[in-house]
C-alpha cells in the first residue's frame, strides 16, 4: 500500500486527505474559503492540515506515492497550471503545480480538472472498475464528463477535452451559460432542471413542487423536483423524463463516437435513480445503434460522498 | 525501407499494392468484382495479383513486413473478422485475416474499417502528419470517422468508435439510411447534398444544376450541385453552405468532446474547397469554444487517389 495526499479545490469548501493507492481514505480536514481568499493562501492553509494530517498519523513526506490536486477547470494538467475557474473568481494563472512542489519536495504532484478526477475514481475504486473505455459525467451544476479511453485519462490537445456538456442537442434551444445555444448542459443540468420546471407552471400544473419551494417557483431547484417525483407527483416525474431525454441524446452521440463499455453518471442521477436513468435508456435505445448500445452499460456513480477525496487521490 | 502490401477491398472494385512504410505505393493491380462473387474467391485473386506484383519486382514474401486490408465495416479488427458490410453483401463473417495469413504465411495482416484506415493513411503520409489528436472524416456516400487520439488510432469497445455520422445533429430531422432521425450523415452527405437539392427545386429555382443533371431532377448528385457551385450558381452555393453548417455543428460536437488539433475532410471537402470549407468554418466560430477552436485546424484531405492504397499501406 501507497500513501496519497490528496487536495480538492472548490468554490467554498477545500479539502486535505490522506488516502491510499488501494482507495482508502483515512483522514480528511476541510476549510472554509471565501471567494476574498488569495489562492496562495488557501493553498498555503491546506499543506499545513495536510502536513499536520501526516504527522498525526506517522507517515513521513519522503514515503508519499504522490499529492493528487482535483481542482475546476480550465487548467493545464502537464504544468500543474491553474487558469482561471468560474467558480474562484481570483484563481487566474496559479502555478499550483509549483506551490505545492515547494511545499512537498521530491514528490509527486498531479493536477486534474474535477470531472477527469473523478472520472479516474470510478474507474480505479467505483462503478467503473475493469473497464477500458469509459465515460463519466456529471449532471449538477453543469455537465462535466471524464474519459477513460483505451484504458488511459483522456486529455485532448489543450485539456479541453471532455465538454460532451456543451455539444449541440437541440439547434436554436435555451441559450446555456457558455454563450451557445443548445448545448446539452443547458437542457439537462441541475439549473436547467429547474429553469424548465419553472418555465411549465401555467395553469395551476406544479403546485406539489411550488409548495416544496417555500411557494416561490423562483426558489424551485433540481433538489425539489428530484424530491417531488419521488413523491410520486407527476408534473416533477414528467420534468425529469424531459431532462433524461436530452441527457439520452447527448449520451447517444458519445456512445457512436466513442464506443464505450460503461458510462457513469453522477450527482442528480444518483439522487434521481431510475426515476430519470429509465428516461435516458429508452432515449438511448431509439438514438442509438444497436450493436454499439449491447456493449455499452449506463450507471450510477458508485463513490457517494467519498468521490471529492478519491478524486484527488485518483490522480497518483 | 520496409515493403508493405496492401488489399483494398470494395463494393465493386478491389485493389492489390505494393508500398513502403515511407508512404511509396510502387505498383497496383485493380479488379473489378461484381456482387455475386464469393468473399473467398475475391481474396483468391487478390493474392494472386499481390503475388504477381512481388514476383515481377523480386520482393520476396519473407522480407515484407506485413499485410494491411482496408474493407467496408463492420469487421472485427482484433480477430480479423469482416462482419457484414452493407456493400458487400455476400461478406458475412469472413475471417480475411485466416484467409490471407494463410496465403501469406508468417507474416503479420491488419484489417480496418476504410474510415479507420485512411485516417491512419492521412496521419503517417497525408494532412495530418506530425499531430497528436487527429479526427479523419469522410463526406462521401457515408460519413464516417477515424480517430487518432494520443497518438494511436482509437477503437472503441468493439470496432464501432468513429460513427461521428450517427449523431444527432436535427431532432426529428430527415430520416437516415441508419433508421435514426437527423444524424449528420442526413444532412451533409452527398446524398443528403443531393436530396437537399432536389427537394428546394420550387418557383423554377435551381435550373443550372437541372441542366447539369440532364434535366431530370431525379438524377442530380452531390457531383452535380458541387460543379454548378464551381461555376458560380447561387442556388447549389446555397445548398453547400446549408449542408456545411449542419458539418460545421457535428464537427463542433467533436471538438468540443475529443478536444483534437486538426480535423481532416476528405471527398467532397476536397472536391468542393473553400464552397463548404467556408461555410463549416463559419458554424464552427459560432458553435465550438473559441479556446479549443483555437488549437483545431480543419483542413483538406491530402493523399487524393492515393488515398485507397496508402489507406490499407498505413495498417502495418
Amino acid at each position: 500500500m501507497s500513501y496519497i495526499v490528496g487536495l480538492d479545490i472548490g468554490g467554498t469548501k477545500c479539502a486535505a486527505c490522506l488516502g491510499s493507492s488501494e482507495g482508502d481514505v483515512f483522514d480528511r480536514r476541510e476549510i472554509e474559503t471565501d471567494p476574498g481568499e488569495q489562492p496562495e493562501s488557501v493553498l498555503g492553509r491546506l499543506c499545513e492540515h495536510a502536513k499536520s494530517i501526516l504527522r498525526d498519523r506517522n507517515v513521513p513526506i519522503q514515503s508519499l506515492k504522490g499529492l493528487g490536486v482535483s481542482c475546476g477547470g480550465p487548467l493545464d494538467s502537464a504544468t500543474g497550471m491553474i487558469l482561471s475557474p468560474p467558480n474562484l473568481p481570483l484563481w487566474v494563472e496559479v502555478p499550483a503545480g509549483d506551490i505545492l512542489r515547494r511545499e512537498f519536495p521530491d514528490i509527486k504532484v498531479a493536477l486534474e480538472n474535477d470531472a477527469n478526477a473523478t472520472a479516474l475514481a470510478e474507474w480505479k475504486f467505483g462503478a467503473g472498475r475493469g473497464t477500458v473505455n469509459m465515460l463519466y459525467l456529471t449532471m449538477g451544476t453543469g455537465i462535466g464528463c471524464g474519459m477513460i479511453l483505451d484504458g488511459r485519462l483522456y486529455h485532448g490537445t489543450n485539456d479541453l477535452a471532455g465538454e460532451a456538456g456543451h455539444q449541440t442537442i437541440l439547434l436554436n434551444g435555451p441559450v446555456c451559460k457558455c454563450g451557445k445555444k443548445g448545448c446539452l448542459e443547458a437542457l439537462s443540468s441541475g439549473p436547467a432542471i429547474a429553469r424548465l420546471a419553472q418555465d411549465s407552471l401555467h395553469y395551476g400544473r406544479g403546485k406539489q413542487l411550488v409548495a416544496k419551494a417555500g411557494g416561490k417557483p423562483a426558489n424551485i431547484t433540481a433538489k425539489h423536483v428530484v424530491e417531488c417525483a419521488k413523491e410520486g407527483d407527476a408534473f416533477s416525474i414528467r420534468i425529469l423524463e424531459e431532462a433524461g431525454f436530452y441527457m439520452g441524446v447527448g449520451l447517444s452521440n458519445l456512445i457512436q463516437i466513442l464506443n464505450p463499455e460503461k458510462i457513469v453518471l453522477g450527482t442528480i442521477a444518483v439522487h434521481a435513480g431510475d426515476l430519470i436513468l429509465n428516461p435516458i435508456r429508452n432515449t438511448l435505445k431509439e438514438y442509438t445503434w444497436a450493436r454499439s448500445l449491447y456493449v455499452c452499460e449506463v450507471v450510477p456513480a458508485a463513490l457517494g460522498d467519498r468521490a471529492q477525496d478519491l478524486a484527488a487521490i485518483a490522480l497518483i
